[in-house]
């Protein structure tokens, strides 16, 4: 499994990843979901992946090699809607290629999230089905996810919204990956983590969030301790709904 | 879908069930899915369900029956293993009955749970498979869960321990079906819940929670407040993590 989220805030983008794939439970390896084209000062685009490790590898590499020759590549496309359009015909070019040798019922499905921003328009996020249509995320949704979506998700459901300062988007994000790890050993430590600030068309290296990272240390252990708390003080249930 | 937890602390047991039932997103009805077999000071048995709803009434109808006869039935079985035994045998007589009738391919499968206590032998609480195998929670893990589990789990996983008092765990379990509530529209009000004290093998009637239930609105702000609080109030990302 794999969990991501792309979130798309009034200040900039956040993209965070974890690293673990497995094929079954005995087979589990650490590899890098995210992936970053870029012309400083001019364009970033971030790709997040899940699902077929075979794939989505391809993918990224036929993506690269290409961005190094002639013709139209992600570090030439006029749009993020381009970029995106791009990255869906060759998710589907790799998938028809690969199907078409199968010798066994083997699913080939990757998705992907495309978000960044180039010079001279604004900032998105896209998310790729398996199928290779896609939709943006608005402001009324302000993130997207991918892969193991649902333990961390109620903390983005209630506190994100698209004027959620940068920083505070992080931690969301950072605590929405403690709550899925926590409950699902698929999803698994070092994360990848990127923010891009709106209109910088650049940005920072990703960090790699190892577990032990004081600062990821730090606010689990807030967190846990804050709902704690929180759930200890919260009113007493009424007589009638106790046992007799 | 269908939201249901039980859990067994060392003071007691929590039920708890959503009431939404649905074909098709466009076909939304209420129905109970937590009922009670008891002879007060004797014995309390608990039955929760998911799936099929025409299997689970059939299943929760013959019991019913069955329990006003001679023979073996929930109201003269030995132990709260027996009744699910017998649980299990009732479900996979119904689903057998009406697969052999099938014209169609319909999903007939039902799961339950059965928890509660009969006097002279522990609380327990059981998941039983739409096979008919089940499972007993422990100390180790003293909740089980029914349905749409994901979204709720977070908050179970991380706070609820078999030495959690009852009241702590009620409050544990309204925040875990708000959160399911929030995410997933196939889970709905009203909820059903149901307290049982430790050795009492009597239970006061299910108390029904509605939307605007004083109590359940109360809690809800409590802990939605909380979390924007505690998400403020978590220490900021260092400067590294951030945009340039």
């Amino acid at each position: 499994m794999t969990y991501c989220v792309a979130m798309h805030v009034a200040d900039g983008l956040v993209f965070i990843c974890d690293s673990r794939t497995n094929a079954g439970i005995d087979q589990i390896s650490t590899f890098r979901k995210l992936f970053v084209f870029s012309v400083p000062g001019e364009r970033l685009i971030v790709l997040q992946t899940a699902g077929n490790l075979a794939t989505s590898q391809s993918v990224v590499n036929l993506l690269e090699q290409r961005s190094r020759g002639s013709g139209t590549h992600l570090l030439n496309v006029a749009t993020l809607y381009d970029a995106t359009v791009l990255v869906a015909e060759t998710l589907r070019e790799v998938v028809a290629r690969d199907r078409s040798k199968l010798t066994a019922q083997i699913d080939l499905s990757a998705s992907f999230m495309v978000g960044g921003q180039i010079a001279g328009s604004p900032m998105g996020i896209y998310n790729v089905y398996a199928q290779g249509n896609f939709f943006q995320a608005t402001q009324d949704t302000p993130f997207l996810q991918l892969g193991e979506s649902k333990y961390g998700r109620p903390i983005l459901d209630r506190n994100l919204t698209y004027h959620t300062p940068l920083d505070e988007a992080v931690r969301c994000g950072l605590i929405s990956f403690d709550s899925t790890i926590r409950s699902n050993l698929s999803v698994g430590m070092p994360l990848d983590l990127l923010v891009y600030g709106k209109d910088s068309c650049t940005a920072r290296e990703p960090v790699r969030i190892h577990h032990d990272d004081p600062y990821y240390s730090q606010i689990r252990k807030q967190w846990g301790d804050g709902l704690k708390n929180l759930l200890a003080e919260l009113t007493p249930p009424p007589r009638d709904f106790m046992a007799q």
